[in-house]
């Protein structure tokens, strides 16, 4: 099928071109547009698809934070990357997007060698009904991203006009979640949906306040075998938040595999205008 | 009195001398000497106060991550401080610690403007017994900086020996927390709370394996006033994990005030040998 030579939305979005070992030069993409400037996701992916191409990486991701410094505008980008340190066991790299003179997003990615250890798995994964009892989120409408994600919500959907000042409505989101059209996991894919919950002042709220993600870090706690075994099946995801203060509120969240292993955590602080 | 007129250990260890405006030198401190460097805490603390002292820097700390690239030893040590980007809204900084020719860490700050928006506070503080009902934790022999800490916990104390392989310990903590001396609370003091949980696999495990902070993030959700408010009384805190796996630990923390005030919300990987 043609479907199948072209390349996924995703794989699309975070293309680069290698202009030497640490600079590559990308593109915005529609695909992923949020309110005003891509996705946050795709940003973080962007960066990570990065760090996994220079030469010198080794192992696999551990962690990554990226700091959203400015609007991201439409159009060329380009990523720095740079190794700030390595030892056995982990890799430290810094990178950077920049357009024109501005910075627009800071990153650094972990690297952890591959290998066994002992484990503990205290954690334990929320218990929702199976994908298919649940209906699929229809974005039709909204940001073009939203539409690049199957998501079907136990609770918390992003819903406008529910709750309002008077009655905040939960922070609390579970739902099933993939690429649309699904795609095989991989750590690309995972550094994005770890911000697919939609920012929580939009449940909580009920509207839609000028609103943006400051400091986004995942820990990639799936390996890559784990990864694999997922494939393009829905992961469970599980968001929350305790405060919203000052024009800013933390978001915490967790994607897990469809058999039950914690696969990433992710933490943000997401800054509103009012 | 004259204890009154010298500094404070935390002051001591953060102590920097400002050689340009970005650029700081400082020294390792014994008081906080942990098993085979600095006290994770500390060091974010020395790079929170070298952000808060560069000349540009406007509003107060909302975010801070910083990656712990490599050990750090006993001796000096430089920081570098820049500003990526400012906005209305935000400032993003980025850091680095320096020893010689190496990158010991690398850190980004984000300050935010002070402002009064919509607020919401679904986060609720765990209850546990007042701070002077629960004995002070005896830190005697061990590292140093546990020493410069007055912890009180109501669950979840770091214990040798307890647990063990067959049956892993409960990596939940809950503890009050403060300086010990007592000292007011301030971001610098804040900041290397956040990392004042003990990692988490000694007290599931029960042994101190080789083991290291390899990123740590934390968002400043009270503002001066909260932080004035709580002066030198003993903070709540609350940590737990939810996966230990390939060398790697995730750990949460929240700081509340004693009035129930959340002031801190940590997030750390954790690397451990075997």
């Amino acid at each position: 099928m043609l479907v199948e030579q072209q390349l996924h939305s995703l794989d699309r979005a975070v293309r680069l071109d290698q202009i030497d070992p640490g600079r590559f030069v990308g593109e915005t993409s529609p695909d992923y547009w949020n309110m005003a400037g891509p996705f946050g996701g795709v940003t973080a992916a962007v960066l990570m698809k990065a760090a996994l191409q220079h030469p010198q990486w080794r192992g696999r991701p551990v962690a990554q934070t990226v700091n959203f410094c400015g609007a991201i505008a439409q159009g060329g980008f380009e990523v720095v990357v740079a190794l700030a340190r390595e030892g056995r066991s982990t890799q430290h790299w810094r990178l950077e997007l920049v357009q024109g003179d501005s910075v627009a997003a800071t990153a650094t990615v972990v690297s952890g060698a591959s290998r066994e250890t002992w484990s503990h798995h205290p954690g334990v994964a929320p218990v929702i009904p199976a994908p298919e009892s649940l209906p699929v989120f229809s974005a039709a409408g909204r940001s073009s991203w939203l539409n690049r994600y199957e998501m079907r919500f136990e609770r918390g959907a992003p819903s406008r006009f529910e709750g309002g000042a008077d009655r905040p409505g939960s922070a609390e989101t579970r739902l099933w979640v993939r690429d649309a059209p699904a795609r095989p996991l991989d750590y690309v894919a995972l550094s994005a949906l770890a911000d697919s919950f939609v920012v929580r002042i939009l449940q909580v709220r009920g509207d839609v306040p000028p609103v943006a993600t400051v400091t986004l870090s995942t820990y990639f706690v799936g390996d890559e075998e784990e990864l694999a075994r997922q494939g393009d099946r829905p992961l469970l995801g599980a968001a929350n938040a305790r405060v919203f203060k000052h024009g800013f509120n933390d978001q915490s969240a967790e994607l897990w595999s469809d058999q039950g292993t914690l696969l990433a955590i992710s933490h943000q602080l997401v800054w509103f205008k009012s």
